[in-house]
């Protein structure tokens, strides 16, 4: 047992794991996009939102469609409100006014994409290739890995160091992008291991977790390379039949225990096959036992 | 929380898990050696011993060398004494002689080798790829996965399947083979997740531990293909160090946490190369970063 004094000290002289501000600037929308905007990194334009008429002086400015979100404590597309048409306004202000809010110009991207990547305590830094994200909903359905895009990889790697040195960061993060006209939009970053790094457990030569704990001890970082073309499937809400998904070739079960209840994230599979035509064909074949929503 | 008297219905009508008869003769030579007999599997020769004039006997049966063993409770090399010359029989059966032992035949043996399979309790077989194994002092050192030989796989597959529908066998079963003039010779088996299988975990689709409870459960048995040329490095007595371990791209490190002791197993890593020359030069770079002994 370490004396509180002893931390903070530690706190003051050594990088956090994760750093206490990393998680600060991850937990507020508005904080986050100002960072990332110091740092050079696109983002979808944006204005805080404290009342009705911000809001639509801020629809004004940004146009439609847009994106109100509280600023803090949004995740899985909780606490969002699409503006699509002036009549929506008021609705998602009576929905979400009673916090701090953003509101974000709408996106239409391409694709989404996200990157992973771990610094270690002594500056060593691995990123893991980037991945091609399905959401439904607001949550995360599929996970494609690897996206083989050397120039976009090359852009995420870049701003992925930018903000774990921004940080003096040590462990896992992941930001995730928008693709528009072939470059990559801010969305928001994760500063831990994600969801769409699952597939690394069975994908990847060492999986985001290792790596993290790698990072956190200022152990050498693993091999972030993957073993084949891999998917992640979420099973949201209720668990498909396991025996059928079990008996497809190369398909690992993840059931997290948790009870199952609707947007709930209750486990995944992933997918390793040699080829991205074999990969997407067991995808599909997923797909198709997921239990209708 | 099951009824005992529910188990005993359950172990009376359904098969055991591993079976309760594999465990009682894997852990006496005799039987094993029997049991390998009566399914037509070839092993060393060999006869129960259990006085002086036994053993004198016995050695001008089968002849110099030959290997003193207890019947029971051997393992690593424990329990066992060569002979070599007659002046070596009155001390190995001083060593040994307070306990039913065994005398077998030495096997000038080419290699050894071993196979590991799982059987579900709805009979589905699996096997993985045999795999080249290097001992010293008796204990193994270096497993080296897959051994790619078609003859003898197909030779190991058969004897392993009839093992395991002797038993009625549920989960891992695990058989060790001395390869004599291109020839499979039974050494012994283990009813269990075996130590020349810890490749499995990160060099194989499913690794023998998922693939354990798989069977048990009665799932859709996984994968048991290599995802590379593979191998596993024991440590014995003392671990090397770490981080210049975890340094080596594609090995991971495993470390079980005991208390260091000579010729205990206190932890191992596993190789996964794209090519047998890479991974037998990471293997080559390890061994010269193990403590002497």
């Amino acid at each position: 047992n370490v004396p509180v004094g002893a931390l903070h000290e530690m706190a003051a002289t050594r990088p956090c794991f994760p750093p206490v501000d990393a998680l600060r600037v991850s937990q507020d929308r508005i904080l986050e996009k100002e960072m990332f905007g110091r740092l050079g990194i696109p983002t979808p334009p944006y204005r805080a939102v404290d009342s009705l008429a911000e809001l639509e002086a801020a629809v004004a400015a940004l146009g439609l469609p847009c994106v109100l979100k509280t600023r803090r404590l949004g995740y899985d597309g909780k606490g969002q409100r699409y503006i699509r048409k002036p009549a929506d306004i008021e609705p998602a202000w009576n929905a979400l006014g009673h916090v701090p809010l953003i509101l974000e110009g709408f996106v239409d991207f391409e694709r989404e994409v996200s990157i992973i990547g771990a610094r270690s305590t002594n500056g060593e830094v691995r990123a893991y290739p980037i991945v091609a994200n399905t959401h439904r909903d607001g949550i995360l359905r599929v996970t494609l890995a690897p996206h083989r895009h050397p120039v976009l990889q090359k852009a995420a790697e870049i701003h992925l160091k930018r903000v774990l040195r921004h940080f003096d960061y040590a462990g896992i993060l992941t930001i995730e992008f928008f693709v528009r006209k072939g470059k990559l939009v801010a969305n928001e970053m994760a500063p831990r291991v994600h969801n769409s790094g699952h597939w690394t457990i069975e994908g990847a030569t060492t999986s985001q977790f290792e790596n993290h704990v790698r990072a956190v001890l200022g152990l050498p970082l693993g091999d972030t390379s993957p073993v084949g073309q891999c998917a992640m499937v979420n099973f949201i809400g209720t668990m498909p039949d396991r025996d059928s998904i079990l008996a497809l070739p190369g398909v690992h079960w993840h059931d997290y225990g948790k009870e199952p209840r609707p947007g709930r994230k209750i486990g995944h599979c992933t997918v390793v096959a040699s080829s991205a035509v074999e990969r997407d064909r067991l995808v599909r074949k997923i797909m198709r036992k997921l239990p209708p929503r």
